[in-house]
């Protein structure tokens, strides 16, 4: 059985674990990437593609798991993504819940954890807030505004540029003022438990740059993830969040059938009263792991040998086929 | 033998630590934490308590080594802290010491470190200064005041929410403008030598949030420590931070018997003359090093496996008792 | 064969990768530094100079190969530099090219790489700059200037205070606005390949305890590198960086033969659009590669063993002397 994904994203950790697990591998890539991918050695097959409906076809034609990261349905999107026939590793019913913003806080606000109030409309906008765009984008189009005036003029210029249509594509939230925090889970249906695998810190441009050199350029700040940074948490922390991780996969299990399988992130905002606010959450693989290819502080704790995610993702298939349940891993 | 430690802080790394060298693990821990710690199979034995004075009872009912860290006094009160009857891995009498801000400040002092000025009374304030509350609490409390009433202001506002009784319980220091960098140490008495064990940087919420909105928001930073994030330091700094810890070992010797043992960490600002100030120790395990659960930049230099702090407590505990030098290493 | 070092910069690494190798180790060190390396048991020789010309002839008495870092010519000067006879890992016809910041740019311009818009003069200056100091001096002395009257204050300070002798003598760039991310390659003659072998930001004081306080501190940012954090970068960014490195290495190799071999950074700003922008390179090791003395995330892709940039260069020299190519790879 090979183990594939889509060349970008977190591909070369998912395939590095899929190799140091056993599996032969195969990357499915867009042609002007595949030299960049060729440069490693534990890729064995190439699927290259000129353009997004050959890559569906690609991917079907693959014999075996499909592994789905954060820029997966960003690429193809969401109809494209429909049309994989092959298994693919965690809840592909998941998909079509994560492009809907009101459906991904309700999942979380149906958890019992704490969210960041979030406006309808920019009218009712009361306090600073973040506005955001749909979709995993990277940040792209994020911006702050301090009330509702700052709020449409912002608004009105992603509709000129066409980012979105109305107001009504946007996410508009309460702006938590904290630290954020990035906390990364598998949950596994092997060992039936949540293990947390990792943080990060986002590192954005320009937001990450203009506060080197604040009052000198007058620039909006811009929230493009181009990296990650490693952090760990206060131990006092984690009781919390773990909390938080139990309840979200719960309700998930309810809710969006068969429920999270495998690696997921809780992205938070952490208050100085120690409270942990959740504003997002990412039901796959996120390149804040990518930090992690020979094991996180955290990984260290459950396993002896390093275990990135997605080496994590390779273990959990592996054991599910020998114990004949890779269709509990798999959708 | 068994190593025991209080469920918060460092106990995860401690206790991973100790299972790696051998050693049957307890934690004593809250009862509302109990679960959480259930999730981590190096753990051996649970006790668990829901009121402090049980938490004592508790520890002293092992068979075995207590490791403290950050969190213990903290927890227990200096007064409970003293009723502690089995062995303590490093040096009990430096808790006392530490619980007096001035104390600490003289180690510091008498070793020849630079501090930064710090003013007795807010009447002396002369420049930026940061104040700051007695004992590890995490930095809450902590705020800056560039002249002396804005400084009265602050401790105003402590007093109020009785977080203290009177400007005498504040800690006013000259604020040293410069870069933080946490220095982690580790004094061998079984291989008579200091070990630079790792560097990090604390993660402070909500100061950490807010310089990424420079003038966007009108909050007064805070200072709450809620992670850490790594750091290497250039090495032409590296010959100066072991001066100051070799001196700082032998003052503590002299001072403080059987002066430091184990792992301590020099809290510093690095400045832009790349001089080191050194504005605070602390005498035990440090959360920052629960980054280096698989071993950092600088134990790697010294150990041909992964020597977390928690680990390397423990390696010294085990050479100790194979010399049947214990009694060098525990009060 | 041994390995030497000059005792500063990356000298720990370096010579840990080298014992890692099997080769005996040399340092060659201040006496002032004699007693910090000595801490450390994979030193195997110690040549203690007190002054530079001593140095050189410390250096020309080992019988082996001499791995230059980047405090070796900043040390030395460019002359003792030249009057080294033993063999240099990689390039020694770079030096040169290093010491004069226009070659530099003229190298990354010629590879197609995009570069910020430089200054000859500061009259020429029509927005915001950097303005740096040449050679490799760890960031001392930069200063950002809004204007061309607030550039010149700056240099009039700069030659008044003897940094410079005139404004030639500094580099006037673009300040490009988005994050700093700087890429730590090698490129392997023996498997002439180009390999990422790690990535960080550089943490400056004060600038980075500065952005903490926004507003509070009025003092104009300095930006003396005094340590690194570790970074990842999306993976979508890695196709283009490495083409920038493959272009460039081809570049010095038809410029200045026989081109680079071994480790180099490129020193980036990354845009909100997700371009990058090098506005310097290092032709060797560089401090930040001091993260990763146990791999990087990057190194893990390459190597089943924990391999630093230090350990990297060991073995490409041990490979080499196996294939009787030693030439290949010394200069």
């Amino acid at each position: 059985m090979i183990v594939s994904t889509l060349g970008s994203h977190s591909a070369l950790q998912i395939l590095h674990g899929a190799k140091k697990e056993g599996f032969p591998t195969t990357i499915i890539t867009e042609n002007s990437r595949e030299n960049f991918y060729r440069r490693f050695s534990f890729i064995d097959n190439f699927r290259v593609y000129k353009n997004l409906d050959d890559a569906v076809n690609l991917i079907n034609s693959v014999d075996g798991v499909l592994i789905p990261h954060g820029s997966l349905v960003e690429y193809l999107g969401i109809q494209r993504t429909m049309n994989i026939s092959i298994p693919i590793f965690g809840n592909r019913n998941l998909f079509s819940w994560e492009s809907n913003q009101q459906k991904k806080m309700y999942l979380l606000k149906q958890s019992g954890i704490r969210i960041p109030e979030s406006f309808e409309s920019p009218e009712d906008i009361d306090r600073l807030v973040i506005i955001k765009l749909p979709g995993a984008k990277g940040g792209k189009g994020y911006f702050l505004a301090k009330d509702k005036s700052k709020a449409k003029e912002g608004i009105n210029h992603l509709i000129e540029e066409k980012y979105i249509k109305s107001s009504d594509d946007v996410i508009i939230q309460e702006y938590v003022t904290g630290i954020p925090m990035y906390f990364q889970f598998f949950y596994s249906p092997i060992f039936s438990r949540n293990e947390l695998t990792g943080m990060d810190i986002r590192y954005e441009t320009n937001v990450d740059g203009l506060k080197r050199v604040p009052g000198i350029i007058n620039t909006e700040p811009s929230f493009v993830v181009a990296g990650n940074i490693p952090v760990v948490a206060r131990e006092s922390l984690l009781p919390k969040i773990f909390d938080y991780a139990d309840r979200f996969v719960e309700t998930t299990r309810q809710l969006v059938k068969p429920g999270i399988v495998g690696p997921y992130s809780l992205e938070t905002i952490v208050t100085d009263e120690l409270d942990i606010v959740v504003f997002e959450f990412s039901g796959r693989i996120v390149a804040g792991t990518n930090l992690y290819v020979d094991g996180s502080p955290y990984s260290w704790l459950y396993w002896d040998e390093p275990m990135s995610v997605g080496r994590r993702i390779s273990r959990e298939i592996k054991i599910a086929v020998q114990k004949n349940k890779l269709g509990d891993v798999t959708t």
